[in-house]
């Protein structure tokens, strides 16, 4: 297995020279078609290049100034020490990185950003897949839309979208969808091309279908095709088509595709530095639970409006109601038996990971390292782009979760 | 043939409803795998949102200010009157516009947007195909190097791009290339599959393959395939391949893709409003022949720096030396045999087309209804996207030339 041997150093995309050359050699070309751009090593080019691979839409960030994030480099940051939840081991924040296979990384205090990095082929102004922290964009502004009096978060899914009725999400509630404690007959292991998440990812065509394949080709037609199984509101089972339902819910209550209602509620209004791409399926739908590649500085953007209660680029540019949902939100006795072992305490609320602990941390989490990390008390944003080998968040937690806190601890000491 | 029959209005895509609607009706749905994005009435919605059928890659506008222009709205523009080039018939400048199936249109005098409209599903943030006024982008960009001494005019194109040995293009040279008179065995007839352009077009992937194609894949693949067929530099004949080969020659020369070109010469010095997306092959070679997707305004900032002899966004952005090699290259008695009978004593330099007549006027020009049109004299620069439904600009000219002309005209009356 010669790709489990490269590390972060060896298999940097700049260094491994993908799509470099005019042209470039054979070998170092990526396909779609051949799903180079879901698969380690490639990968590590293609998520910060997906508008190259695949048709996207853009999220506008309109044409109002910048939200402008004072900078002020602190070099002590990549000493800060931590040990790795796993094997005890000791590693330096700088160490991590590499570990972690990290693509970027920002840190902000008190509004200033302190600490970035761009490695491999990315740049400030780089768009990167944000893969699930998607997800708490959306969840976002489904709680916007609830602030509003516009949903009602314990309407059952068949009263808000019929076309749900007689499928899993039928008797579900708003509020279980977005909690992801509904019980449905599909499961997310991204290894599997028979799961649910295999069979999704099929019908929004982000890889490569097989020949004579004959399931749906959007979203819209494969969400009424998950059955139910077990009881809703029980107990919290991460499952990506909950997100799907939800912007399909936010973009037909908007009257919009959830590309434009994304751009008028959040993109405009914080004074993005870049417009995002969205991944889109054969209909036109962006594919909410992780299809969102924003630079990063405005994930950071959003991290930071969120850590201060909805302010934003100097006003109150999300409900302050709404975030407050998303951070207090969410039930730890329904989340403790998922087993997530590195996160006691935790929950899930409103497509927010709470973190547990006493800090109010709470997270946006992306597969292959993607993340949004939110400490109120110690008045910390981190945002990280990443392309780790493995697709589970279970391989970089223990060596990203302690690293997150220690970074904020020291910054919280002065 | 149900779809000649529409016109403007009728086909309107709003009107038509495509891909609204969440989700839209089958009836309502366009698919790449249809070529829906290339054929009418489909193309009216598709034209404006490529990068959602595609795979693209960003010319980047940067962090600049955006160059504003000054908007002061004339309301006699749409009464001003000319006679087609064909029939003769009588038409306002309001009528032309449907008859030309436009999209969108801006009109610029003396550095002031007097008259700006947009139809159908296009917004002035709208990003919408060039097509061949990509061309023009190009042809200005090799002008530059030329300018700086990069690249020798007179060279031969095996000397330059050593991959063309032994193809058509060897014994060319560079001017040769960017005037268009090569001698090549590549027809430019857009309605036949088995001509040059059909075959670019299925290497670039721009449209879908036949089963079973075994032919090049990209365009670095198919241009060495391409035979001669005569002598070159006795005449003019409009062959996009071309344009690939500059394009090709550009990003060698700079070492970086033709979209980061675009963007570190074009895009960020002139302050442009928005990114514009680049149609990528699958070596992530933009289309330098007709891929670019600017908005309007974009295009038109362009032509009033070339209007201005490269003076743009406040500096000299263009070297006025390779502006006057666009402006006043060509022969007009090597463009004369090609026939084109509404552009008396016109002529093509350096991918633009000289228009005749005592203006001086200069063009860049794109299928379906794409233009700049810029008129030194009267100091107009026009700028329009359209979706006609006939893929050569004969079908557009006679109600074209004339009312640009007319409008140039009434203008500078006063």
């Amino acid at each position: 297995m010669p790709d489990q041997i490269l590390d972060a150093h060896t298999s940097d995309p700049k260094l491994m020279g993908w799509m470099e050359g005019l042209p470039p050699p054979p070998d170092k070309r990526l396909a779609w078609a051949r799903a180079d751009h879901m698969r380690f090593p490639t990968h590590r080019y293609a998520y910060a290049h997906m508008r190259e691979f695949l048709p996207t839409v853009r999220v506008s960030r309109g044409q109002g100034p910048v939200w402008q994030l004072p900078m002020a480099l602190r070099d002590d940051i990549d000493a800060v020490r931590f040990n790795s939840l796993d094997d005890g081991r000791e590693l330096t924040w700088a160490e991590s990185l590499a570990v972690n296979f990290t693509d970027a990384v920002l840190v902000i205090h008190k509004g200033t950003i302190v600490y970035e990095r761009y490695f491999g082929v990315t740049r400030p102004d780089s768009t990167h897949i944000a893969f699930s922290v998607t997800k708490s964009f959306i969840g976002t502004l489904a709680e916007m839309l609830i602030a509003e009096g516009r949903l009602d978060p314990s309407a059952p899914m068949a009263d808000l979208i019929p076309e749900l009725n007689g499928s899993g999400f039928a008797d579900a509630t708003l509020r279980q969808v977005m909690d992801m404690t509904t019980a449905l007959d599909f499961s997310e292991e991204y290894t599997d091309p028979n799961s649910g998440i295999g069979a999704m990812s099929n019908a929004l065509g982000l890889t490569p279908r097989m020949p004579g394949y004959k399931g749906p080709t959007d979203v819209y037609a494969y969400l009424p095709t998950i059955g139910k199984a077990g009881t809703h509101g029980e107990r919290f089972t991460y499952r990506t088509c909950n997100t799907e339902v939800l912007g399909w819910l936010i973009a037909r209550t908007e009257g919009k595709r959830l590309d434009r209602v994304l751009s008028e509620r959040i993109w405009q209004p914080l004074g993005m530095e870049q417009d995002a791409d969205f991944l889109i399926d054969s209909s036109g739908m962006p594919f909410a639970g992780g299809g969102l590649n924003p630079c990063l500085r405005d994930m950071a953007r959003f991290g930071e409006t969120m850590r201060l209660g909805g302010v934003g680029n100097g006003a109150q540019a999300i409900a302050s109601a709404a975030v407050s949902a998303c951070r207090e939100g969410g039930h730890p006795d329904r989340f403790a038996p998922a087993g997530y072992a590195f996160i006691p305490g935790g929950a899930y609320s409103s497509q927010w990971w709470i973190m547990g602990g006493n800090h109010g941390v709470f997270s946006a989490r992306g597969i292959h390292g993607q993340a949004i990390w939110i400490d109120p008390v110690a008045e910390v944003t981190i945002a990280r782009f990443g392309s780790h080998p493995t697709a589970a968040n279970a391989a970089m937690d223990p060596t990203s979760l302690p690293a997150f806190r220690a970074v904020a601890e020291h910054l919280m000491r002065g």
